[in-house]
């Protein structure tokens, strides 16, 4: 990506130097691929500064994320960038047991897990234990209620330190991306199901 | 992401092995964040399938990838997944020198070295050399005309073997949209530069 000048400097007391390294919420959101592929892209940047990484899978199926999985693992074993730890919560979600897109899955036990996911999530962040969070799919319980949006906002907002924080997902609560440092928006202009072709490994796990 | 069934199955004369496993030619554009992410994402999914990765980069800076760039060196390395090549093209070039965004970097070797960029990928292609190819920023050359669209597209269309191929940058030209299989456009809907933040280590290289 291009780099240059910002568009208006604030008047917030903060010096160039302060500014440009406020720690960042980040938000994936969208209909189109690449929402969670390009949070995952942004974890080979954090490993190679050596920050620790923290994954948070929210949505969890048995091929998914297989591959940045083992390659996130390899590279934080390495000991050549940061480490990277890896949690799955919710074993056993899977989306194909939804009975459409936006609907909640049938599980009651999932609003459960979700919310043990983002309490973990909290105590990580008041301890400070990662310096990148890949909230994967984090969006999701959000719209379904299932975890409290303006909690998620306010939390993010006071979280202490240096702490960069991605969540990915479809609808993205309005309160999380207007609190939000940078938000991009995936949209589909074409997809291979479009055109009857299913998924296949390497490209979709 | 989830997987269902596809909106219509094709009278294409292919079972849906053949069509599932096809090779894609991807393409992420638009002016928004995680185009290139997405794309290093992909290739840890490659790599988990012990493909042959190819990255093409054809916009350098001095800090522009060089996460993904030593993230996959390791990975590729590693023994444990696909190899990984990664092609500079262009060193010295540098978006920094544009006059704006959209306007042709007014070094003139840029054009040549990005046709002799895609001559190396047309040789690649020819050679099966990959199965996964990033062809980082490779938009930009053709939407300024260095390398002529309609003979990248024939390029794609006649490819031999299971070569999936993955473009990335603004301005992808609509012939290449149009003979696509899977498009995203990344949109902006917030970006750190608009509130007056520069881009910052382990976000943005």
């Amino acid at each position: 990506m291009p780099k240059g000048q910002p568009a208006a400097v604030p008047d917030d007391g903060l010096t160039t130097r302060q500014r440009r390294n406020r720690p960042l919420v980040v938000v994936h959101t969208g209909t189109g691929k690449g929402k969670s592929t390009a949070a995952f892209g942004l974890a080979l940047r954090a490993w190679n500064q050596g920050w620790p990484i923290g994954v948070f899978q929210f949505v969890k199926s048995a091929k998914w994320r297989v591959g940045e999985e083992r390659a996130l693992r390899v590279l934080g074993a390495s000991g050549e960038g940061g480490t990277v730890a890896w949690h799955k919560m919710g074993e056993g979600w899977s989306w194909i047991q939804r009975p459409a897109k936006d609907a909640e899955p049938d599980n009651p036990d999932n609003a459960e897990k979700a919310r043990q996911g983002w309490e973990q999530v909290k105590r990580d962040l008041a301890a400070q234990t990662y310096r990148l969070y890949v909230l994967d799919e984090f969006a999701y319980p959000m719209h379904w209620g299932w975890v409290d949006t303006d909690e998620v906002v306010e939390v993010l907002r006071q979280r202490p330190g240096g702490q960069h924080v991605v969540v990915t997902g479809r609808n993205a609560p309005a309160p999380l991306v207007e609190s939000a440092d940078l938000v991009t928006e995936m949209g589909k202009v074409k997809h291979p199901m479009d055109a009857g072709q299913k998924g296949q490994r390497g490209i979709e796990w």
